[in-house]
């Protein structure tokens, strides 16, 4: 085998196992999630994450700031892989191929590492449906410097590519948290935080939130809300009023007032 | 030519009709828009829109109520066009086909119709890039009581397929308008409604909205934000505060954190 083939090979490798992290199952297995785009490569970077490898393709990179970045990175021993443009389409998630993308490592905090009154509040989420709702939520924390998430089970999954996107950057920035509904339970009750969760039913309005304290947000699935097994840990309920037809607001829409609710407190 | 090919043939007319309703400049030319899906179909029934044509698949078709409905408008003269699944998923938009779908007659209102002073606030729109985004205004805007949405300029289309989709009912029952920035600003003047824009460099907080008096919130386009043009026409500006390195929120997000900033006033 000679050199040229050994570097074909080599690429081939990196770029399959890119294709494999379009699967949950590998994303987890793996704890690496596939990254890419001009923006997303430099929040990741400034944001310190770990990266396993570095695709990127000279002809279809328009950044001189990206191309440091690369260097850098390949001096500090992450991997480089240079492709074409074809075999970086080949990759890409994205409508417009950036030529720059990244295999990095997941982060997660343990719950018994996180600190509880930091923030603005924690976002405790179950299970989104859409990923580009999941994304906005996380965006939207990011932007009121939210606590962090915290998932409760394994069906959310943040690292997933539409996720990451949607989420501009907030996925590199945020604590990330992935617990049990039992280990919130005990979590919530040894620091006063208390759980206010967003139903259509309940008794209270949005406004009408704690006055003060730690908060943990829970937000439900699109369309059948927070489970059973999450209310219960719930020490408030409240909702946002409709008025017409309408029975429901986006997921990611009422994540959003909720948050800005507690901002605008926060500033009286 | 028999009888099955003259139904054929009137068939494929519909389909062909259908599809071409995909281009917002046929969209524009005949007045009409496509809607799929039992929500929407009913949505649009108990709105009383104006139906051209339903195309129905009874094999995919399992809902009691729509099949009464499809009866009822048939009684009333609306064309019926009875198609098998394979047609219907030719000319269907979503991932999942329903069996039903309509052409509807778009319906406009014209600014000087509408009542200023009815409703929670107007939202005036000049340019939304994102479908999904401007659909998940107008649902956000059918559930907080909006007086309605005034599109300004040509740009924005509402009766976009996904729009239609994201807005879950909104565009069958909000009022819509479309004005130019002239007429904008003299309906405004006459009327005494203050336009509100949201901006990231603005002076004022969101929550520091005036007092009281008809409102028009202004939101811009997802990266360059509100025009030149639509900026002079505004009485205030404010902006959503952000922390952390986030330098923007999704515009449906922004958009639903104003609505029920509003509605928070209303209950005061």
């Amino acid at each position: 085998m000679n050199a040229h083939q050994k570097t074909a090979d080599a690429i081939e490798e990196v770029l399959s196992r890119a294709r494999s992290l379009a699967s949950q199952h590998v994303r987890h297995r793996e704890g690496c999630f596939w990254l890419e785009g001009v923006r997303q490569f430099v929040q990741a970077y400034d944001a310190r994450l770990t990266f396993e490898a570095v695709i990127y393709s000279p002809i279809l990179l328009k950044s001189d700031l990206v191309e440091m970045l690369v260097r850098r990175l390949g001096a500090q021993g992450v991997r480089r892989v240079k492709v074409t443009p074809e075999q970086f389409r080949s990759v890409s998630t994205t409508p417009r191929a950036s030529g720059i993308a990244a295999i990095a490592r997941q982060r997660w905090i343990p719950l018994s590492q996180v600190e509880p009154k930091r923030g603005l509040c924690w976002l405790i989420l179950e299970e989104i449906r859409s990923p580009g709702n999941l994304g906005t939520i996380l965006r939207t924390a990011e932007a009121v410097d939210a606590s962090g998430i915290i998932f409760v089970g394994p069906r959310c999954d943040p690292f997933a590519p539409e996720v990451v996107r949607a989420s501009m950057g907030g996925i590199c920035r945020l604590p990330l948290v992935r617990t049990t509904h039992e280990q919130l339970g005990q979590w919530s009750q040894a620091n006063g935080v208390q759980f206010v969760g967003l139903s259509p039913d309940a008794d209270y309005l949005w406004s009408e939130l704690p006055a003060a304290g730690a908060i943990g947000l829970m937000i439900g699935e699109e369309r059948n809300g927070i489970s059973t097994q999450l209310r219960e840990l719930c020490n408030t309920m409240v909702r946002l009023p409709m008025a017409g037809h309408a029975d429901s607001l986006n997921v990611g829409v009422a994540a959003g007032v909720m948050m800005y609710e507690l901002v605008r407190r926060s500033l009286q």
